[in-house]
């Protein structure tokens, strides 16, 4: 049977000849993101041929000159295959969006809950009464000046101890963290191991990113972000939370195996130790980390949505399951709603709301699901709307992530010339949310879609009538519907009438807001003014507006080094006012206005 | 393959034809004493075939009436075999000693650190902020006088939170302890389950007791015991230390084969879950637990003699391997010593040093190692001798445990006929300890031995002195062999030296002591008068010498049942003063003195 390797997770499976090589990478768990359902349309499961030939289904899309073939319309032949999975794994270049300014977020002292204490043991004396346990724990009430309620040592720590006290004449370096007066030893290694590392996780809907870092200097080692592979099992948090009722486990497994091969990537990749990382913390929304835990979710979306937990309590590695030493602390940044999770109020650390500042603040996380603070040093209102994955390229015919060959600008001129752009100049593979956005902007403008983003009769030749939904041609193979732009109004709206009722709950317009800070992948190419155009942001002087990047790791990272800021992001969590928007009276009013281009009311972009 | 069937374990495995029975009990894991190595001699292995034939050794014993032969002499057929070990398990019939007056040790109020509530959850409600989580602790902290400092739940419980909290209307039973001022969720469960189990274990180097016991009322609803599995892998406690120095895993996983083994028979047979069983108490000696956790006991043998760890950090069943509910806290008695361990810290709550007493009482449990207190409420000193296996049946050519058949009373007339006494009047077929003695001490007191137990020259024609070590013959079968009364010498010379050695060091005499108690499986069928004939215990009046049976087992009992006995035992560890004998001056002269009949200073047992 020919052997397939799938990289650069370099997973290796036998596979049938001439069976179809999405089972194969199914097989290998490998993720490979096939919304279309495998029908060649989407072509987001686009990989290259590293070696080997395989079979093409004629008439597919390829790109014989770059080896790229999609892995929905490919069977394997009867030899050795190597691909690399394009769609999936990113690292430090920079494919996902989480590049930004390290030094700008690194504003605090380093300063994590787990510390690294050098010691030196009594040694064993005849009739002393005293146990290896024992001495240490002397050790460690003469050396701190703590109160010290308990020493809890786990039993893995403690079955090796008697060799760990005797190898190096009692001096030993220990591994611990305070909780309350307790302190919880996490380790006893040898003086000489001098890396320590901690790993900050966030758990998307979408995708996962793995900060790993080192603990004693804050640096980070490297980062890398992979699809959740929980995306076979439904797009968005509702349809996860209806696969959990039969499927939890898989569910579980499937999200621990992605932060698991991160982990191991970046600790092969960096020569880490995995049982040298001590410490770690995850932000995720409320569903997720349900998930994550195996927490039964059923009850975050049906009335009076009720999550099982909101502040999850430390647990240690093995019991999460994430393969880093097993006595490392995980801690989770809190949420505090159904749909208001410890991914935003991670974000939160990232804007004024966690200083002491009267300047209000709007703090847009935009992915699948919306989630939205409004709020200064006196208030914080928080809500989450579904904007749905159109900002991600979902829902989207031709709809793709940020990534190469994205088109992320367009513009046409009065003749119909079209100009495109697409990330890192790449010949375009389809368009991704800040494409759309300046897709429907741009033909909005220009008169080809009415507010209602129907099709004008301009350029009628560009537009493909025969029937429904009608398509306008962007290049020769990639277009936009009605129906795409239709969920592009859909998602702009709910975003927007979801910050109107907000302001409103807080007697407060637009105008009242000092800043709006926008965290979420779409935003890195997002153009403000085309944002404008269609409604998704109001008409605020652009210097106003400040993108984030990915927030929710950001905040994740700051936790996992600064005492400080974990204690802060549980202060945010108690601070914040849930609005549940199904709730709210005006809000319904507030969306169907919002359906528009750019909205019923213009005044507001004026 | 003949398939052979185990019982009373009933555990069943493929065996070849033609191979050693003794083969496939190892291989089925089915624990069977084998001291003579398989010779045919001791007759330790002795088994009954309930069905199926087998092929036994021309000339090895058999007792074909009862259809007994010895498993180490026995090829399988070519057919199907069921056999009973008994020689292994023992149940509350009553085989092994550890059968005694329940009504007497259970003078103490039943109060169990782990103890069960019942709680009225508040509704789920809308924009209440409050999770399913929260809902739980709210109600709690509602509920509790005590400061609660934290809750901690075990992420299986909060796993499965959403459902428990809905599924009878908020109202549940919540198992909890409390450990300083923090509350530990063992389970939460249907308030309609009314019964919740403990159970105390005792480890001992050769046997293993479990008692399953009902944490609400204190009754023992079954008791168990069986040999201790890692017998296989050497019968003392310093083979064993050095055995681990390659397998410690093996060792470990080993006694938890027969604890759990034991727990599953005892649920089954009672129809009890085992996820019901909410706490485990365990007494053990210092090596048996260091086994068990799989802590490296190595040093625990070598000076100083520093064992990792005397009081046992309370850690969870899962993390121990002990097959009950996986979040039950099991707690272990204290050590004091490497060989003065938890199983006599737990005997001696069932002595008056747990009481505010002034007499001054001697504490004698009598296993393979022979640990002494002295004490009263001023003092305790302790002490640990090697007894061998003598008073257990070991190292005697004909020595078996006291169970059915063993000799455990023997007279002679000056004419030279020769009366017995066995277990259940069965048919003799070995020596038990004390049977030993008894034959010792008549043998003694009818000059057919002299001070230094070489055989005199009275009934010539009852010892066989074709070669060294002479016999003597006890019946037509069974021998004692003047090897067999050296090592009986050495051991009564190793207890009563430690006893004298501990009387010494507080300047006392026997005369001083109140009263002596006796634990320990072989002081059941113990004939006292004997014992002062060999010099074993000294000559004291018979109503100051009480036996308690296995004091360890029900010590752990009582740790189990009585949070105040818990704390009880902790002070009496913290009372004793070990006494190292190798480093006691005056114990080898004191041991030299007592390696004759009775003792060299005969003064001592006028």
């Amino acid at each position: 049977m020919p052997k397939i390797t799938f990289m650069p997770q370099n997973i290796i499976i036998e596979a049938k000849t001439a069976s179809p090589l999405l089972e194969a990478a199914r097989l290998a768990g490998v993720s490979v993101e096939t919304p279309c359902g495998g029908k060649g349309v989407c072509r987001k499961c686009l990989v290259k041929i590293i070696s080997g030939k395989v079979d093409v289904k004629s008439g597919s899309y390829k790109n014989s000159k770059e080896n790229h073939v999609l892995i929905c319309q490919t069977n394997i032949l009867d030899e050795d295959v190597t691909i690399e999975i394009l769609s999936g794994l990113y690292g430090e270049e920079g494919k996902f969006d989480d590049v930004f300014d390290v030094k700008k977020i690194n504003d605090f002292t380093v300063n994590p809950i787990v510390k690294q204490i050098d010691l030196q043991i009594l040694k064993a004396a005849p009739l002393d009464g005293l146990s290896d346990f024992d001495r240490l724990e002397k050790s460690l009430k003469l050396k701190f000046s703590e109160i010290i309620k308990s020493i809890k040592i786990p039993l893995e720590i403690l079955k090796t101890l008697p060799l760990k006290l005797r190898e190096n004449d009692g001096k030993v370096k220990m591994l611990y963290y305070f909780e309350n007066e307790n302190l919880n030893i996490i380790d006893i290694i040898n003086i000489e191991n001098t890396n320590i590392y901690g790993i900050a996780i966030d758990i998307g809907t979408t995708t996962v990113t793995v900060w790993i870092v080192d603990l004693i200097t804050g640096k980070i080692i490297s980062r890398k972000t992979d699809y959740n592979a929980q995306i076979e099992c439904g797009l968005d948090i509702i349809t996860r939370i209806n696969y959990a009722q039969k499927n939890l486990n898989e569910l579980q497994s499937r999200i621990l195996n992605t932060i698991n091969n991160l982990i191991k990537i970046i600790s092969d990749e960096n020569k880490i130790n995995i049982n040298r990382i001590y410490y770690a913390s995850i932000a995720g929304n409320t569903t997720m980390i349900h998930l994550f835990l195996g927490i039964i979710p059923e009850y975050i979306r049906l009335d009076p949505y009720t999550p099982a937990v909101f502040k999850i309590p430390v647990f240690n590695a093995f019991e999460t399951g994430i393969k880093i030493n097993i006595n490392a602390p995980v801690k989770f940044a809190p949420s505090v709603g159904s749909y208001v999770g410890g991914d935003i109020t991670a974000g939160a650390l990232c804007t004024p709301l966690c200083e002491d500042k009267n300047e209000i603040i709007l703090f847009l996380d935009i992915g699948t699901n919306g989630e939205i603070l409004l709020g200064n040093n006196e208030f914080i209102l928080g809500c989450a709307c579904s904007a749905g994955p159109a900002f991600e390229g979902g829902g989207i015919e031709f709809g793709m992530r940020a990534s190469q060959g994205a088109i992320d600008c367009f513009n046409i001129s009065e003749t119909g010339e079209i100009t495109i752009k697409t990330i890192d100049n790449a010949p375009p593979v389809g368009i991704c949310g800040s494409g759309i956005i300046s897709i429907v902007g741009e033909m909005f403008e220009k008169n080809i879609i009415d507010a209602a983003g129907r099709f004008t009769d301009k350029f009628p030749d560009k537009i493909k009538k025969d029937k429904k939904p009608y398509k306008f041609y962007i290049t020769e193979n990639i277009t936009i519907s009605e129906a795409d732009i239709d969920n592009l109004i859909r998602a702009k709206g709910a975003i927007f009438s979801a910050c109107r009722t907000l302001l409103n709950n807080m007697g407060l317009a637009f105008d009242d807001i000092d800043k709006i800070y926008i965290a979420g992948g779409f935003g890195r190419y997002l153009n403000i003014e085309n944002a404008k155009t269609i409604g998704l942001l109001p008409n605020i002087p652009p210097e106003k507006i400040i993108y984030l990047g990915n927030t929710s790791i950001i905040g994740a990272y700051q936790i996992l080094l600064s005492e400080e800021k974990g204690k802060k992001v549980m202060e945010i969590a108690d601070r914040i006012t849930y609005i549940d928007l199904s709730n709210e009276s005006g809000y319904m009013d507030e969306y169907l206005g919002a359906l528009f281009l750019p909205h019923t009311d213009s005044d507001l972009f004026k």
